[in-house]
């Protein structure tokens, strides 16, 4: 057996998602919600775990849960599907939709995983870097768009890594021109008070993907594909029946339950956001950009490898983007606690931009 | 926007998987263990859920659960990889293995998400009957591999929904023959006494699938794949890094734990699967077969669509499996506890062959 002729080439080629090994005392690499749920919470999630009836299977589809988070996000139960992370439902996306119309466009940089999944289901990516303003380049994509391509364009808005909104009126334009289906990842977009779900009234080829991971449920692998029924009854094929375990069908329903909590949280992320971008834009060799996610893109006027290094040693991770293409000396972190941000900019400020000082 | 342009023809020509949708007090429809946990166990799980950091991802990949279930299977590290369930382990088989040599052979009848992930990863599916003992037509398959065909072979052994384990040498014919992947699903090994993973000793092409889904934790979707540790290698490029969320994942430590309670049930089943037999073998209109799984199979003498309607109306939940080629009048019940034993037993005798008796 030569498991190169077993193995599709695409994948062969390619090395894999490789996640973070590194472990600190102050975690800001994830974008998560830095803050846990506390008593009497916690004695409520716990009591309803118990619950659970562990031998039987989880009812397949989410039903109810499916219906509780269509009122939450203003849809009908048809238009919402539920998957074990986004990366599942883009997963989903990346399988079905491979018709006579197929391939898959991103801009660039942006989150990672639309690529290395397109890739993994066969498809053919093609990378459209975004402008100098991390805008969508409407015409460098519209120029991609010719012998019905793509089945799939991801637009993630607010973008990871670069922490801004992409502009309406240029996603209208995309949505306008494929020929496939624009879909609009709003992991983040509690974080801009802004969502474009709107448009779903005006375009029948467009999808939403959401999530609890960063809202304060990132165990619990719970995300929302959001859109036009029809294309949903055929993603839902492809489902995996009991893709949502029982447990986190209980703990996604306890969000539901308890989502003020969780929407205070989110408010103080945001103010915490706002003074962390104050305090790295006062680091002379930091060049800081406007965040409307959880977490600040920023670029340092050195070697960001030996900040990243020097940031771990403290027991800070954060995300280091120097090693991808157009991300020279980029970093990444997540909005902390207060405490944390503290000791974020603490240890920046006592880096020196001169190399063994 | 044309649905048909954009779907994959082999997804947009099926149906989907139908789950079944009748809830009844006595469900014997999913081989699911019958027996669910009991106080202290109950409340040692629940602290251990509390235990769970909600708003932080999973651990990537779950290394340490790996390296117990390698333990637990007696292999190394490197050679086992955990799945949102078996399905999700299918489905990157089934994405994976897609080289020089492609497509998925399945005899049948047999688990039916074989196909439908491999037709929904754009596969070729070829399916083989079972011979007339239900046991692999080694002869009929091996004149299908040829022209580098399948790179992937499922054998469920036992087999759902006949029962039987397939003879240890044609699978060593079928392994032999085959110029890919043999993988043998042993979900219900457990209630065989028998494990055939001392083939991996033997042959390099070989996986195996388990599962805790039938031993008491089909709620958490834990599944597993065993094996070649160069094609795990290939595997777990394709595993979503963060497919096992944190609650399964202390609920699967949790099963390992109290291993010796989950142990004491599956004896439990194996008992009453042997009364249940006889039950089943007394009533004159029934046809049994010798089970080595958690179920039993049987044909009925006349139509088995007012048999399963009789036993739902009185609560009673088992798999028809009559709309299946090849299963004219069959059914298959998973085992019970005695008193839900008893009551299908009860039902069944009060069922009289003569139509509207």
């Amino acid at each position: 057996m030569k498991i190169q002729d077993l193995v599709a080439k695409g994948i062969f080629e390619q090395s894999g998602y490789i996640t973070p090994e590194i472990i600190g005392e102050i975690k800001m690499d994830a974008n998560e919600n830095p803050f846990t749920i506390q008593e009497p919470l916690k004695r409520k999630l716990r009591e309803r775990m118990g619950g659970v009836v562990l031998n039987r299977y989880p009812v397949a589809g989410a039903p109810e849960l499916r219906e509780r988070f269509a009122k939450y996000f203003g849809v009908k139960k048809n238009m919402i599907m539920l998957g074990n992370g986004s990366d599942e439902l883009i997963q989903i996306l990346c399988l079905t939709l491979k018709g006579k119309i197929k391939g898959v466009l991103v801009p660039v940089p942006t989150f990672s995983m639309y690529k290395i999944i397109a890739v993994n289901t066969g498809n053919k990516v093609v990378e459209v870097p975004l402008d100098k303003k991390f805008d969508l380049d409407v015409e460098a994509i519209a120029g991609r768009i010719k012998d019905d391509f793509p089945a799939l364009i991801f637009l993630s808005s607010p973008n990871s890594p670069t922490g801004n909104l992409f502009s309406r009126s240029k996603i209208e334009a995309i949505i306008r021109r494929t020929p496939g289906i624009v879909v609009i990842d709003e992991a983040y977009a509690k974080f801009s008070g802004h969502s474009q779900m709107s448009l779903l009234k005006k375009y029948d080829n467009l999808i939403f993907l959401n999530t609890v991971s960063k809202l304060g449920m990132a165990s619990i692998r719970v995300g929302f594909l959001i859109g036009n029924p029809d294309i949903i009854a055929q993603l839902d094929k492809v489902r995996l029946p009991y893709n949502i375990n029982s447990l986190s069908q209980v703990a996604a329903s306890f969000f539901l339950d308890y989502n003020d909590e969780f929407s205070k949280q989110i408010k103080e992320i945001i103010k915490r956001r706002e003074e962390l971008y104050r305090g790295l834009s006062q680091i002379k060799w930091i060049k800081t950009y406007p965040s409307r996610a959880n977490f600040i893109f920023f670029s340092c006027a050195f070697d960001s490898n030996r900040i990243y290094n020097k940031l771990t040693k403290e027991g800070i991770v954060v995300k280091n983007l120097n090693i991808l293409p157009l991300m020279p000396n980029c970093m990444r972190v997540s909005v902390g606690s207060k405490k944390e941000n503290e000791a974020l900019l603490k240890a920046l400020k006592n880096i020196s931009p001169k190399q063994g000082a």
